[in-house]
């Protein structure tokens, strides 16, 4: 990516094996996230190239002298970040609290969306899949790098279970898992907010009980949000209160006051993501005993929980990517991400 | 009170009951409470005062053809707040979610600061009291109407329980009685960061482990704070990676970020009060992992759940007041405890 809407394929040198922890993956498939977009639309033009892509899984083609439990042709996911994943702090679950993190594509380490990639701690960072490179489970089981386990992780802070209702702010892949991630959980009702009347089909196949469109929710930069009818519907769904959770999976002003204006007073918002750096808001939480939390997902030590459940059918994620292309294709995979055209664009190198 | 530094001992009619669901109560005690001291630092003058005190107990005088379960002569303690306390959303624990309730002193109700005060929907605001009007327990029960209940309240959100370490802010009665609850709840380590060295042997004997006394983390308005040697104790003191759980009592942006600097990431920051309009930081928080909560305190059916701690001994909230005054006093009063002189004052009318 060399700019706002400039994204090239290009061939760069292959990826050797520099530190004894490291490992060298070839890639099966990569996704575009939603988190790619905002250096698609704002990235100042740059003469040097970033690596991007923090989604992948693909085989291991080689490992360094200091990685154990893993094998040369091993099925392997990616998390969105690499960890050492040794220390008390990454098994608590905060693997961007420790000292041994970093993003891919950064710092000379390859970026997902290529044919290979140097992993750096592979042995803490990967997650062994048991298929088949053929398999037809690799899209659901790509979502682990980031959208499933981040939007789970937003179920678990919320503490989504039997008998919680629950709205979902976003109708992005990453709002879709969140309500996959509810269904799983247990969750009574689960409440859509949205911008996209196509993707709405989508929403109740994973387990929304009611989907409400209300694009101007989402409008950048927003203005003091009432939300519309789309609160109202929620709150009337939910005996008028509100619901006790809010999934908040966009990330604005707007979609945060949205939350706000929803949520049942004891409830909790959870947040995927944060878009302003104040959090408008603080005495109304007091008086109303809302919960704000959210938070960067342990997404490797998720891959193993979520894993079965992918493997058994129980949940189909992957049907989240509703494009499949190449890597020649991957400019236009962007575009069509950006303009809503495609909802999650699966790349194939 | 008739503006900053302007209170007033007066002559007023005595209440009678208005509504059948009223109760008439005289005051056998009641406190000045931290929460009443910003209208006493900052209320413009005013031709006409208002009615202090939120924090009363007494005894029942006379009660309203509605109200049923209370008695002549029965010694009851009232919330900070009076509440209906018959529709669902208070028996969620959400008092001031519901329409039915108000602030004592204000809409034609008493203030507790008095001999006598009428007591709205006395049915449902009233916890009764299995004492003697002597009982030596009194400034323990009076407690109850907010400082315990409310810190209590911040323990509960904050999800202190035993093998979690805890950091109060703040060594106001409201951060000594916080030390209380989580010591009640059994945590392991409870550090306070608080301004004033004289009541570090009281914040012990109440259950704190480390006291740490750190008086510019409390300045206003508050720079950027970095909490100075205090922040780097606390974080020494729990293995370097700071307490599970801040308990906020003091509400400034000074120790908000104090608290963000001391708590350990995935932790919880519940907070009992907030002096500002927004929270100053966002993006941190999901990165961290850290969860903000607390809230307004449900008083009335915590008083039901404390009040056997209290009537057997096991906590001894009353040793907050260090000071006993009658009612030509308060005045005094309120300048001993915003200069500090006083830790809590209790008027015995």
């Amino acid at each position: 990516m060399y700019g706002a809407g400039d994204v090239r394929v290009e061939e760069v040198p292959d990826p050797i094996l520099r530190e004894p922890t490291d490992a060298l993956v070839r890639v099966l498939a990569a996704g575009i996230c939603e988190g790619d977009l905002p250096p698609y639309r704002c990235m100042p033009a740059a003469g040097q190239g970033i690596r991007a892509g923090h989604e992948f899984l693909g085989v291991v083609m080689d490992i360094g002298t200091d990685v154990s439990g893993l094998r040369v042709g091993d099925l392997v996911v990616a998390p969105y970040a690499w960890t050492d994943h040794t220390c008390e702090i990454c098994r608590d679950g905060l693997p961007m609290s420790c000292g041994q993190w970093g993003l891919w594509g950064q710092g000379g380490v390859d970026g997902g969306q290529g044919e290979a990639v140097r992993v750096p701690y592979a042995q803490g960072t990967l997650a062994r899949l048991p298929v088949a490179a053929d398999s037809a489970l690799l899209p659901s089981l790509l979502t682990l790098s980031d959208v499933l386990s981040t939007a789970h992780h937003c179920a678990v802070k919320a503490q989504v279970g039997p008998h919680t209702s629950v709205a979902v702010i976003g109708d992005d892949a990453i709002g879709l898992m969140a309500v996959l991630t509810a269904k799983r959980r247990g969750a009574e009702q689960i409440l859509v907010i949205g911008r996209n009347p196509e993707r709405a089909g989508l929403a109740r196949h994973f387990g929304a009980t009611e989907v409400v469109i209300e694009p101007g929710v989402f409008d950048e930069p927003a203005g003091p949000a009432d939300g519309g009818q789309g609160v109202e519907r929620v709150r009337a769904a939910t005996g008028g209160h509100g619901p006790h959770a809010v999934l908040e999976t966009f990330g604005s002003i707007g979609t945060l006051e949205t939350a706000l204006a929803v949520v049942r007073d004891g409830g909790v918002i959870s947040r995927t993501s944060s878009r302003y750096a104040e959090v408008p808001i603080s005495r109304p939480l007091l008086l109303r005993n809302i919960t704000l939390t959210g938070g960067a997902a342990p997404a490797r030590a998720y891959a193993d929980q979520l894993l079965p459940d992918i493997l058994d059918g129980t949940i189909e994620p992957g049907r989240v990517f509703d494009r499949t292309i190449g890597l020649a294709d991957v400019p236009d995979g962007y575009r069509a991400m950006a303009s809503g055209e495609a909802l999650k664009v699966l790349i194939r190198p």
